[in-house]
């Protein structure tokens, strides 16, 4: 078993508000987070598959093809978006880091045509970073 | 002469977009840039200071005097704040990196208590940065 | 399950002393690192909370309150400090960078409100880190 | 238990290119990267030695040890070196980052006096990385 | 005057070698570096360019303009390539970091639409980089 | 004229305070950078070397010839060492970072055998960072 890890990285506003709390209550809990006005990330992502190497090609996964999975599936619903507003697989949720690792996890799992899906991590800040590997 | 350098960093959303202009003549010049939504950035900041070695306390500045004057006059201006409306510095002007780097040398160039402001960086993604030393 | 993991930085001064051990014995272990007149480092420390996501906030837990968790019982502790001599939780052992992170472990594992301790990792230089995850 | 690691960067040239398949599926499954004129990498390796404390050196293993394990063993037959015609270890694959790393843990497993080798992780570009734990 | 970077990267073989000198001379001076079975680097470009921002776009230069003008120019000539085979620009000449970054300045001196060529920067490894600033 | 940099790391303990002042005013101007137990940090310098390519070498200068004028004058001299009580060319300034990046400056201008030193650049933390080229 080997693991694969793929970075991208993508540009995104959001805001942390729950719509079920008062403002008083979202301020309380996510301060300058829940600006109505927005703020926003340079987000970085990292994609891990773990699987066998295939002996023909010494790939686990062309990360070329793990690149464009990523892109099509990602990077096109959350690179210059509003995460609140415009990325389907985030709706319903506050879009917090954990619940974007979450959701990216969520779209990817089943689209991996070599290995599996083992991880997904996504640095906010230099100061913060989330991983998922499943349920 | 010695420089010395502070470095800092913010998270903020903006847009590209010129009000002069239609809409279509912004998505010309900024496509994914001048979404209606918002995106943002984690942008880093770097501020340079040239001046003489104070030789009682060996500091050409104490950097934490910088950092004050520093997060005071543009961190709470810029910090989880949209930067075409929130931040006073940059009405008027287009938030590209280019116009927040010149907003950001006006509102520090006569602020410093020692030496002189010699230059502003500003990193908007990995690979893009901006620089700025006076007119 | 969800990992957040918060980073923060010290700098301090240390030397790597046996005082069972003979100076020479020490010289032989530790080489320059036994300096008597200390040396020190910039260590960058990584926590890691695993849990789950509370659906009312989508955090796993407020990073805000880590970082205070990590500044009151941890960066006061050692942040500019000699760590031989003036950190209380590395009293009696030898503050090599192995030490130093079981010992932050043992400082944090009881003070995570929310969630639960997974992981205590520090970077002494950018060639060694070092990582621990409970006994 | 606890986990040390120890970095090192080598810089070598490579090609990817399966001798028992033509020149036209190389380059289908390769692309550019089957180049027969060769190309290169910044190859930054990290070795993880897992085990317990020694109380009388505070260390899991002395760092500069295993970076001398790490020089003889790898770094002298890989580093500006051909990946395909000068590496032992590497001889009958296609040097691809991941059998680079399965190669590096082959050579390491039985070497590592203190401690048993727990991980190599290979990058190979800013935005690939790789990781084998052993078979 | 402003001052825009866009920062690129490529990889590529190449070994450092003086046809004009035997082969103990190119060993004396090159050491492992003229290795004729070649090394490689991932290099990491920084191109700078400097001039007035535009009111109506808020840009010095269009950065994606600047980045195809980086990717048609220079990228299509050294990535995946060897430097002493296969670019025409460095013919002639040892493909130093030296020469490679004069290399580039001058492919691109004379193609940068709006503003000027200011600075090209060229990192050969994470200890060794190199700018120039034109003759 | 090109510019060549090497980079390089050091290990060492100092603390900020001038015997010719009071206890209380050293912490006033130094705050806990003034403990009397000493802290430390893991410089990294970059030395950079200005002047003319040479034909038969595509050099500058060997950066391994430069490398090794900064491991004797400068490495041997701070590494692991305490910059108040250990470094001749320190003695008599307080060791910030602006005195250090000015002695390191003195010590390496006269030693550089092929083109001239520009300029001397010292990250002490990842915030804060100093460059001087010379009186």
């Amino acid at each position: 078993m080997i693991y694969a890890t793929r970075r991208a990285t993508f540009n995104a506003a959001h805001r942390l508000f729950n719509p079920n709390l008062s403002d008083e209550e979202n301020i309380d809990i996510f301060g300058k987070c829940s600006n109505p006005n927005w703020h926003g990330h340079n987000y970085v992502l990292e994609v891990v598959v773990a699987g066998e190497v295939d002996p023909n090609t010494g790939f686990l996964i062309d990360l070329k093809i793990l690149r464009d999975i990523i892109n099509k599936n990602i990077l096109e619903k959350v690179d210059h978006k509003n995460l609140n507003l415009e990325t389907d697989f985030l709706k319903g949720v506050i879009p917090t880091a954990e619940n974007i690792t979450i959701g990216i996890w969520n779209e990817l799992v089943n689209k991996i045509p070599t290995g599996k899906l083992y991880s997904v991590k996504l640095y906010e800040t230099e100061n913060n970073y989330f991983e998922y590997k499943g349920a």
